[in-house]
């Protein structure tokens, strides 16, 4: 017997049933937006993450070398791709280019609650556009697909934040200052004690009172944005972005799903104006549920034509948004779903196909006995898989042209001529021959 | 810029559409049947290969030592991984089991036509019935999949064969006779010159004049496979089960595209029963299209309970079935579709996004501006994106409390009350205010 590997996981009909309707409500929402579905390589070349993040970031990886010689990786995300994609066909593409795909991704990492090894995300992205209503519609959309799967502003926020505000406030702090090293320490504010992130701000090159300032800064700015801009004018064209991107949130709708929260940065480095975590306003699911926000240098750094960006990915399976689903009570119930069962009982079974072959001609889910059962096998098989409506075509019914038609939740059952059944409705059952 | 790796494809929107279109009706095809979607890790461990196959098949698989010193390997076929989920729930999942789902397979060989490193299958499979209406029921479900996808009788064939009448026959040429070896020589048949062939049967342990007897035997035996039992009754359980398999596929209406040919043997080792190959009738796809077949010691093999299982697994992307698409001229037509471009003018977005969100919430697929472009600009896009109806929320237009409503195949447009857009109509288009 094998076992699977620690940080995979197989999903059965039940649960795979739930996570599915999942999946197509996401994506759903996505195409109401007019998101185009791509599909891309589940292994690409390793450099992809190596060039901008260095050697070590392998430890983290899937990643090996091929038949080739070549060292690649089962690919961690999907923006490195479609920025890929993006760049091969750059002319031929009339922007702004909307894409979106469910697929999963792999990292290699300590196993735990809502984290795993292998974990599907839809990524939903915009290219060519450096205008707030992009950044604007992926927090609709985003905004959207939660409120379809049930949630409502009570149940969740988008922490909203911006790379160009946190980056210009800390270049006032002098050239001495690595901006980029301060932001991750910003992106471990809230999972770390005081000291410590005072201290990553410190390892940045920040005084400790300039530390203890800047941060009061983030805090004071969350309140009222002016207060930045007083602080430097440096920081406004930032500070006007974000608020050109929450006035466009208002007029789409979805405003009330935004707060304001500076001291949110999000930990990859590519990010480059507006940035967002959505988390579980009861708190019950501790950590960022997913997030997105603005790339606009990417595609030009992978070779390609300057380029803006922006984009989010839920994760869908495998990750902290089913946690939140459950949380707030909306995830979908696991059950299989059945409209008809094909009972053969003796020696029936051309007319049984006939009728299983009728129903399935029209739309409908049939399943039939292949096993050679008995009447009440079948039946609690039947009973297994939720069948709405079960068709016992019997020897003796067929010899007065019938069969019987029971309707499995009330248990009552009648007879219908065989040469009327389906008949030409549409989804016939016990109440139409009762 | 990078490259993607060769072998693995960039599917960008139009294309995708159109596998998107074949996937879900493969898909819907199987789950009218009741086949029920499990979602299954991409890494196994390799043992779950080399085991049975030996190490050399590692040449053949993307493997690799994982962090923790495991062997593991991106998978190259569904059936290892749901024996082993069978195995893993036997006791509680109520028979038959009845799975499906569509992901990406690897393997490492010589990319050609059709024939990618990373290739998409949907896999269709029954556990628990060693039946032939079981074995009828995998041939009826890839007969309706081709048939709802386009296809008719003139356009594919179903190869029927049966590893156990193959493998009885080639008993009784003496204890000395490697069965599995022959059996393979037999799946080479088409695909090498008919000395080679007998080269390998001789290989196999048959003697020259015993290897033209056999082959002369599969021959006569698809004529009438009374002749394989008159060459002994060894045979006859296997040919009857073969009969039965074909009965049942006459009753589930799918016996029209099965040929009985005995020369049909699969590749893979696991076969047991009934095997089948899809080919191109018109022989322009010159290799199987895809194939399926019973597997009945698999599970046990794994260290599960006997459960007998027969399964098909269509190639739906990066594999040899849509090139019989194209050739019978029934490829979905690579087109993107738009309902509504919400085209605004000046400004007008308050408006715009509430018109645009009206007509999301009705369930259509919407775009409108997020790079603030002109007239002309947006015009372009619409019709590049087939866009139906452009809405077009002008400053001049809300003065009047008005939109215009643009027919994009004909040209035409109209007015519409702004509070009467879209009102409570379900698809709101020119015609409707003209």
């Amino acid at each position: 017997m094998y076992d699977g590997l620690k940080g995979f996981k197989d999903f059965y009909p039940r649960e795979m049933a739930a996570h599915r309707e999942v999946i197509d409500t996401v994506e759903g929402a996505a195409r109401r937006y007019g998101f185009r579905e791509v599909e891309t390589p589940r292994l690409e070349r390793a450099e992809m993450w190596t060039d901008k993040s260095g050697d070590e970031i392998v430890d983290e990886l899937y990643a090996f070398e091929d038949k080739g010689g070549r060292m690649v990786t089962l690919a961690p995300e999907l923006t490195p791709t479609v920025a890929r994609m993006v760049v091969a066909k750059q002319q031929a593409l009339s922007k702004p280019i909307k894409w979106m795909s469910t697929r999963p991704f792999w990292r290699y990492e300590a196993v735990q609650q809502g984290r795993f090894r292998e974990f599907y995300q839809t990524n939903v992205d915009i290219f060519g556009s450096s205008e707030p209503d992009a950044d604007a519609e992926i927090l609709a959309f985003a905004a959207d697909a939660l409120v379809d799967l049930g949630l409502d502003a009570a149940d969740f926020e988008f922490r909203v934040s911006h790379r160009d505000v946190l980056g210009t406030v800390l270049s006032e702090y002098g050239d001495d200052v690595d901006t980029r090293e301060a932001i991750r320490a910003v992106d471990k504010r809230a999972k770390v004690e005081e000291n410590e992130y005072l201290g990553l701000l410190a390892d940045a090159g920040l005084s400790y009172d300039d530390a203890r300032q800047f941060d009061d800064l983030l805090v004071a700015g969350e309140d009222d944005l002016d207060e930045l801009v007083a602080f430097s004018d440096a920081v406004e064209p930032a500070v006007d972005n974000l608020r050109a991107v929450l006035d466009a949130a208002e007029d789409f709708g979805v405003r009330e799903y935004c707060d304001l929260s500076l001291t949110t940065a999000r930990g990859l480095d590519y990010y480059t104006g507006v940035v967002f975590e959505c988390f579980d306003s009861a708190g019950e699911v501790g950590r960022s549920v997913f997030g997105g926000g603005r790339y606009d240098d990417l595609i030009e750094d992978f070779g390609g034509q300057p380029t803006p960006a922006v984009g989010v990915a839920p994760g869908v399976m495998n990750s902290t948004l089913p946690l939140l689903l459950q949380r707030a009570g909306v995830w979908p119930e696991e059950e299989l779903s059945t409209d008809y069962y094909v009972l053969q009982v003796g020696d029936t079974r051309p007319v049984a196909a006939r009728v299983a072959r009728d129903l399935r001609t029209a739309g409908h889910v049939v399943e039939t006995d292949v096993s050679g059962r008995s009447f009440g096998a079948q039946m609690g098989y039947a009973d297994s898989i939720n069948a709405d409506t079960v068709v016992i075509v019997g020897e003796q019914d067929l010899e007065n042209d019938e069969v019987t038609i029971k309707d499995m939740a009330s248990g009552d059952q009648t007879t219908a001529p065989v040469d009327d059944f389906p008949g030409d409705r549409e989804k016939p059952t016990y109440d139409d021959y009762a």
